[in-house]
């Protein structure tokens, strides 16, 4: 069986736990490892060079674009955000899985790419869960709340196209799930095609009687 | 979440070990149930009514595909082989999940009608070990051999349209990982339709402040 890690693509409502998620599955199973995004935004209070982001200039990014050193990019809101390949090209070949924690874009960018990718969709058990989380921040205004709850319904239109839809609601439970259909995704064909070829060829070995 | 069962359809190569690793897996997990299928083929020895099949006439075959009565059947060395609807959908909306053990032209078939039934494909570990059990029975002529061998070579072509490959070594485990497959198949968004709809009407309704 194949021994490669496999890219997984966290994407999923606000409010929904991704980082939280992340984090304890990391904590609890030592095969995943995060990818850190590259960013022209500038960094704020508290935010870490290598840990939030890779914080750089827009002419740096534009190069590395051109480079081909990224795995997919996106501009929002006047600043790039991107996917360094390197890094997610080593881990991988080292046996481990790569989270990309993202939205729907680059996750579809991500799945063309790499079509043995695994796109996991985060929600809460209900939208009214949802709602309660968003306000129960207490941190939002109600104006606020009112479009990330917009966001989230063009969101959801965006579900069918990943490979799983998982609920977070007790986080213990959830990242065993998650690693239990990490474990799953191996057994797709897209993931076995190594396995395949080579029993392909035994086969037709033997039933040719060359053995 | 959905409590409807999931059709799984278990195909695989000749001495994979289809038979055993469904009957464990029904003794183990009592969620599981196997459909019989209907032919008309002649009872060999020891073979039982409703247990191995429903034995039956050709015309009454032949009404009972009229009738609708089938969710598939293929017509093989002259005799018909099908799957009886009733029983399938009975045992499905009872939250059962029903196992076909059934070939690729009939999984093909299962899956154009039923998007959300989860499609195995079971193989020994090698194309080695696969020769190894078929000649290990000591049954068989070397040209019956050679002649499986031949039939493997085209079962292995349609492997791509399985959900999942699961290798069959040691019992037991193949057993849980094919359990786990069934829950981790319970994630996917085919089979989330009714929570997709749900959370989607929820945050229109929110997002607009209908609350």
């Amino acid at each position: 069986m194949d021994q490669k890690g496999i890219l997984i693509v966290i994407s999923g409502f606000s409010g929904a736990g991704k980082g939280t998620l992340v984090r304890k599955l990391m904590e609890v199973h030592n095969e995943y490892v995060l990818s850190v995004s590259m960013t022209t935004r500038a960094p704020r209070v508290g935010e870490r060079e290598g840990v939030e982001y890779f914080f750089t200039e827009r002419e740096q990014f534009e190069e590395t674009i051109r480079q081909n050193g990224l795995i997919e990019y996106a501009s929002y809101c006047g600043n790039y955000y991107g996917t360094p390949r390197k890094y997610v090209e080593e881990q991988l070949t080292a046996g481990k899985n790569v989270i990309l924690e993202i939205e729907i874009q680059g996750a579809l960018k991500i799945k063309a790419q790499f079509p043995e990718s695994l796109l996991i969709f985060l929600t809460p058990p209900s939208g009214e869960e949802l709602k309660r989380r968003l306000e129960g921040r207490g941190t939002e205004s109600a104006e606020v709340i009112a479009r990330r709850l917009a966001r989230a319904v063009e969101e959801s239109e965006g579900v069918e196209s990943y490979d799983y839809i998982v609920v977070n609601d007790v986080l213990e439970e959830c990242v065993e799930e998650v690693h239990n259909l990490v474990g799953a995704a191996r057994r797709a064909p897209v993931r076995q095609r190594a396995f395949i070829k080579e029993i392909r060829e035994e086969l037709q070995k033997f039933s040719k009687g060359a053995d």
